[in-house]
């Protein structure tokens, strides 16, 4: 298999951290898209959207869009729960972490981390405070009562909201004030393959 | 089974749209979003992101994310296939839709026929505008080559992007130029079970 990404993207992190638990070899193919790699021809070929991750099968077939890669990276072992309701919940989180989530915390962090908070993007990231907060305080809620979001276990939906929530400090969230999700970042990397993100 | 939810809402006409397909039965809950239902404590009890749609099993348990409930709701069924590989292409396919179609047709779409294009949002209108040709670009690529997105047959993916998609117009996106969208769209509407949005 191969995974055509940048490590310094969560979404592409995301990939890193389920083949590390579940030791699944891989080749990574690196795609910088500040040098604009994910415009050329060979790359949409692979992904019509260009966007990393996307991961390709030994038979040649592709996949993008980093929860259904994990997703089916997982699929059989625990971390992709099978039972109908589990399944619909796991995916009810990859779906909030998409839209509602990720479109705030991920890119005010791309905007002041990757791009150096350039003048004419800043009125951009102080728009994606507001939500990047009313995700964050949706996860804390769930976390005062719940250990993960789904089954009381770690699943594919924590991996999907672990990326940017616990960078998202570098998109100028404070996580001070939500101290049950603290306590779930803490959890997820002492899992025993867990690796960080670069 | 009880949908909260607003017709007018294509996320919300993706659950009317398989539960017709399916014959399930169901009550239907307005909640009117522009009023502001989505913000009481009694709604937020059911879905903390305060969000539309929201499926509600007889036992109690919510659900929440429109591709999350049509998924559920078609599990077992030819609509969400099992098969690992083709499973993804729908998740796929549905995380495209909700990351880089929904939020630029669906929004465009709203900000003029639902809030009859303020002044103060026709930048934003105007913004969404190159985002959402290059979904559509993406989609009449695929659809190019395929009758459906996967399997070559109806699934859960195409409803998806059917709910925005087909009534694109009325968010300034011009289908003429997409005839392989447009075959696409008659397909669907053609389905003996199909139920048009309202
Ligand atoms: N919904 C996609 C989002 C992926 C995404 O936005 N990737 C970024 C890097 S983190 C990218 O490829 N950006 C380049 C572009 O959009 O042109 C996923 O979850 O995989
Ligand atoms: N990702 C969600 C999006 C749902 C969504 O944005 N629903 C809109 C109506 S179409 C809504 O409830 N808006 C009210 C709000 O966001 O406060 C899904 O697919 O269900």
């Amino acid at each position: 298999m191969k995974v055509y990404g940048d490590t310094r993207s969560g979404n592409c992190y995301k990939t890193q951290l389920i083949m590390s638990l579940l030791d699944i070899e891989h080749e990574w193919v690196h795609i910088n898209i500040l040098k604009g790699d994910n415009l050329s021809d060979e790359f949409q070929a692979k992904n019509p959207n260009g966007k990393i991750p996307v991961l390709e099968l030994d038979d040649g077939r592709f996949i993008s869009e980093s929860n259904a890669i994990i997703n089916y990276l997982a699929a059989g072992s625990t971390y992709y729960p099978s039972d109908r309701f589990a399944h619909a919940e796991v995916l009810q989180w990859q779906f909030f972490e998409q839209y509602s989530h990720e479109p705030y915390i991920a890119v005010a962090r791309f905007i002041a981390k990757y791009l150096g908070m350039p003048a004419e993007r800043r009125d951009e990231f102080v728009s994606k405070q507001e939500g990047g907060y009313k995700a964050l305080k949706v996860m804390e809620q769930h976390l005062n009562k719940h250990d993960y979001f789904v089954n009381n276990r770690l699943t594919t939906a924590d991996m999907a909201l672990f990326a940017y929530t616990h960078v998202a400090d570098e998109g100028g969230f404070e996580l001070n004030q939500y101290p049950a999700i603290q306590r779930w970042i803490k959890r997820i990397q002492s899992e025993p393959k867990f690796i960080p993100m670069e």
